[in-house]
């Protein structure tokens, strides 16, 4: 088969990969029926973050079961399903706990950008739809693999709560998708920080009720202003560089929460600082397995279209211009079909 | 009067200062019974926090009103108050949210190691108590306006509910009374890390039911020793230093909690590192005005004792003493008697 496999800054290559089998008895092997390019792929796509040697692409996955290892017994071939991008048992004490994402033996799920991908813990990484779905729900279910699940998380760990004011750092395609989580959690005020007016719309179209063009001391003061000189219940952190968390910490109140989900590069922060400005703070990789059925039900019920995120779809072999895309920032985010 | 005047390191005098008065309308003043030395006044005593100019110390008081200015409601001459090192009017939008500590008035208590003080903000800041206490209340009722209300609020900031397993870094007066916050708040098993003997035999009486007596690596694996691999579910943070805090965020499990009451000096996380770790952070100058209604009727019921926190009580004439014995760790926590 062939799949996306980066070399090196900018040089994202579709080639000749082994095709995966079953290596142990937990695994199983689905045919994707749609992958996409995360935000978080651009980071070793512009050599921010380095990587060691060639590596396989693509960690937000949907598809058919093609098979399973001997002791999976809660998928089945034939079925569709998603899975996160955390690869988690499902039954340690941090599962059990609803952190997936710090399984006790986690593993990053990688080299989805590809027709066929091996989910290790497929029982505890993988969730059925209830039949097989229509074709225009596939871009929506894809979505809560990652995108979605950590937009979601970053809204839960912000504290949202109906009637909550909230502000969300990042327009890209997971703060779109915070503003979305925070309108389903009942939040009153989403104001949605935005320089681009392509992603000030979708942010709207998702349920944020203010536009902030500003940044820094402007854009702090701008969200002050809007909320009576208090700042937001919760903020929802989507970027990861120091300006986004400060722009984060500086927008919330004193007892107000920050959900972070961007990884941060880079960001150290002054606590003596923070210490003064009372925030709470909560964030890291989505434990997107503890949401994966409430989501996988909104988007199955048509509740929700997360799916609008995608502004771009292109065939797989075409994975490259999908990263250019993104990196100029053209497209918000690139689904891929094999 | 004579009062405590800091005039820079390890140079604490008791000398002639003029005797407080009435500034504003919204003043009260208090003879003080009885205050106390701060871990925190530690800090500018031992030269790391500079100070610009001879400062008046002391922030933790209780004692009678002896004058209130005009606008003054809710306390009256004659009355015994607990106040807040904390000073807040108790009324904006922040103090009714719960963080009068964040109070957009906010000014912190100074002066109060002398016979006589002012309390801005008198109706914000001050509880009364509903009668005069018996003496023998008077050190535990003193720890209400900081000492306990910090340990207090760590607790609560790091989640301890019934059954939480919780660590407490830090053997000073703060992690001791965390420890006795973390009991009244029903946790289950309280591990209290410390290598002195006195300060472990405290934090037993207050409800440590394990002590852990290594640091650094060693004590984040007799942590998890001690918690079958898992980590605590809330780690009460209560000294300020780098390597403090992480022990702090080491010791947590993945979606636990840490309540940090030490304020920060030079303390810089790798946010990079922490996202990963999916812990929880919350903390800064405690909103004890908050919590002073529930802590003087503990107090007053004798369900809690922390003034037993006081292992040196001294006329206010020594307060240079009790500065030494804490700073040469002679002390926990020094009593000072006008």
């Amino acid at each position: 088969m062939r799949g996306a496999v980066l070399y090196g800054p900018r040089d994202v290559r579709f080639e000749e990969r082994e095709t995966p089998k079953i290596i142990k008895s937990t695994d199983a092997i689905i045919r994707i029926s749609a992958t996409c390019v995360c935000g978080s792929d651009l980071w070793p796509y512009r050599g921010i973050q380095k990587i060691a040697q060639p590596t396989p692409m693509g960690h937000e996955y949907c598809g058919i079961v093609e098979e399973v290892g001997s002791a999976v017994k809660n998928v089945k071939p034939g079925q569709f399903v998603i899975g996160s991008f955390c690869i988690s048992d499902n039954t340690c004490p941090h599962c059990r706990a609803g952190y997936q994402s710090g399984c006790q033996n986690l593993e990053f799920m990688t080299g989805a950008q590809a027709p066929i991908a091996r989910v290790p813990w497929a029982d505890g990484t993988l969730v059925a739809t209830p039949e097989l779905p229509s074709d225009d729900l596939i871009p929506s279910l894809l979505t809560v693999s990652d995108v979605l699940g950590t937009g979601w998380f970053a809204a839960d760990a912000a504290n949202v709560k109906p009637g909550s004011t909230v502000v969300v750092v990042g327009d890209g395609a997971v703060g779109s998708l915070g503003v979305l989580s925070a309108k389903q959690m009942g939040a009153e005020r989403i104001i949605a920080m935005s320089r681009h007016q392509t992603r000030q719309k979708l942010a709207k179209e998702f349920g944020a009720t203010d536009i902030v063009t500003e940044r820094g001391d402007d854009g702090v003061a701008r969200i002050k202003e809007l909320t009576n000189g208090i700042g937001a219940d919760s903020v929802l952190e989507c970027v990861g560089t120091q300006e986004s968390m400060m722009q984060a910490v500086r927008s919330t109140r004193p007892g107000g929460s920050i959900g972070y989900v961007g990884v941060p590069h880079g960001v150290q922060l002054d606590e003596e600082r923070l210490f003064f400005m009372l925030v709470r703070r909560h964030g890291g990789p989505a434990p997107v397995r503890r949401y994966l059925p409430e989501l996988i039900n909104l988007v199955w019920n048509r509740k929700i279209n997360p799916g609008k995120v995608f502004d771009l779809t292109l065939p797989l072999d075409q994975v490259g211009e999908g990263y250019r895309a993104m990196d100029e920032r053209r497209a918000i985010k690139a689904l891929l079909r094999p």
